[in-house]
């Protein structure tokens, strides 16, 4: 029932998966909207909506639709629970029903971001304003494990995002987190900037979650106002009509390119005890398959058990 | 003597502002530079390097140029002093030297940045990595009496980055500043986005220096990255480079509208007790030209006088 789109968005990606046979689906919702409709479900009689506090939520709608598929996953009738739904909800829902992995304080949102050459995981972006250098640490061993079961990146390089190369450069918690990181036996690229993020200099990108937070909206901001003024000059040009025309399908690809980034938007709650994975609340019937393939192959990938197993690791040096 | 192009940019930018009246200039550098180029001078023996370590510049090179430049502003000998230099350097030596306006606890950088349809300024872009709830109040204030003064912004809106619009959000030294700033008298817009900062929401962007730095240097690579993929998929078409040449004039006006983003690193350092400019590292005469305007209008509005008002303003409340 969450995100812009849903429900119709949500039972065609269903319809999808299910004909492809990437998973068998269980449907949470209000019985009117899942009965029927050719997949199992379970009926929740209430919906989390998006200015539901997330303090609030266990308590005020306890039969929301999105805790019973949480709780699906804590009774072991699903692998990972799937929502497009407001976030703070999902998360607290998670956190409540789920606990964390033993070795994580804060679970993170994760974000998969294009760069020139390929993509990037940005984590935490947007769970924590607050961190400390633990935290970062714990983002980075998440971040990694993520970046080479899911997307078969091996040995992930891992940049701590900071204001210069320099170590001993940044704030008081990212000047902490790097030493910490560099114990951590990762790939560590040390400090990143701003500009090494799009250009991909790293696989994985450790940040608190406020400038997490900052830097994917920025992007997606960037990003709409470049394409407005390419737009805007094209309009004065007598001839432009007809260059953009022929650049058309250049365009195209580059929309494209740049789409990715709401895909992205798509990924697990790191440090819960049991798979979460976060759609885009602007979600399309595609993104939501998107999600739901995700999920599925985070459950082959056993990416929770990894992400235990990865976490007791460091717990032991 | 600072920034990629000195001394060559740096004289002619001098030449061009001196012909045109607006301004009397002041060379400061090694004698067999600025003697016989027809300016007033005054020697220096030593010059700021790149990798000059900013905590040490005051002891190690006393008779360094961007010292004895600032110097002349203490000295009523010059009403600002302009530098493309080792911006840390110029901070350490602009604080010892002049040291800070009453009420302002840390100094900070500024850097203009180009929105959907104007400009905004970004205070602090970058000098201070840990930041208190009163700082950011600081900058607040000076933000809004630059945008006013330099720009001719009437009641320019102000604006805290944060996580979310809605009061109660953020890091606790968001959450804080929040309550400082309305207090402020300032025209304040509340918590901002970061897809906020380049539609141009707010005139003032009110930011810690980690957060600031990792915006003004994502936005560089971000635009890099996404100005190569155009290119890179124009490429891909056969017919496209017909359409690249029809919209060429429009591709140019759009670099030129991101260009003032060098411009835009082109700012006073705020809190300073004197006028000290920073250049862009990258500057070429053009943007050189344009910060020794900058610092010209900067002191016709005693820019300092005014900023000295307004901080003293928020003492009285």
């Amino acid at each position: 029932m969450g995100g812009d789109n849903a429900p119709t968005a949500t039972l065609a990606a269903a319809r999808t998966i299910q004909a492809s046979g990437r998973a068998d689906l269980l449907l949470v919702g209000p019985e009117s909207t899942v009965a029927g409709q050719g997949f199992d479900y379970v009926a929740a009689t209430e919906v989390v909506a998006m200015d539901d506090k997330p303090g609030r939520i266990m308590r005020e709608k306890p039969d929301s639709s999105m805790r019973i598929a949480v709780q699906q996953v804590l009774d072991g009738k699903a692998g990972g629970a799937v929502s497009a739904g407001n976030t703070g909800a999902l998360m607290a829902i998670g956190l409540f029903t789920l606990g964390r992995l033993p070795g994580i304080d804060r679970p993170a949102l994760g974000g998969v971001f294009p760069t020139r050459e390929g993509r990037t995981l940005l984590i935490d972006a947007g769970a924590n304003a607050d961190v400390k250098p633990a935290y970062l640490q714990q983002f980075a061993i998440m971040g990694s494990v993520y970046m080479e079961r899911i997307f078969g990146v091996p040995n992930p390089r891992v940049g701590l995002l900071n204001v210069g190369h320099e170590k001993g450069k940044g704030n008081q918690v990212t000047q902490e987190a790097y030493g910490l990181i560099k114990a951590s036996g990762l790939n560590f690229a040390g400090n990143i900037e701003g500009k090494d993020v799009p250009e991909g200099a790293v696989d994985v990108v450790v940040c608190d979650g406020f400038t997490g937070n900052v830097i994917a909206k920025l992007s997606e901001g960037l990003a709409g106002v470049l394409g407005g003024w390419i737009r805007e000059e094209i309009r004065k040009e007598r001839l432009a009509p007809i260059g953009a025309l022929l650049l058309k399908p250049a365009f195209d690809r580059v929309r494209k390119r740049l789409a990715y980034a709401d895909y992205g938007g798509c990924a697990p709650l790191f440090g819960l005890n049991g798979l979460v994975v976060k759609a885009h609340g602007r979600a399309d019937a595609n993104a939501l398959e998107y999600a739901i393939g995700l999920a599925a192959q985070a459950v082959e990938q056993d990416l929770v058990g990894r992400l235990n197993e990865a976490l007791a690791g460091i717990a032991e040096r």
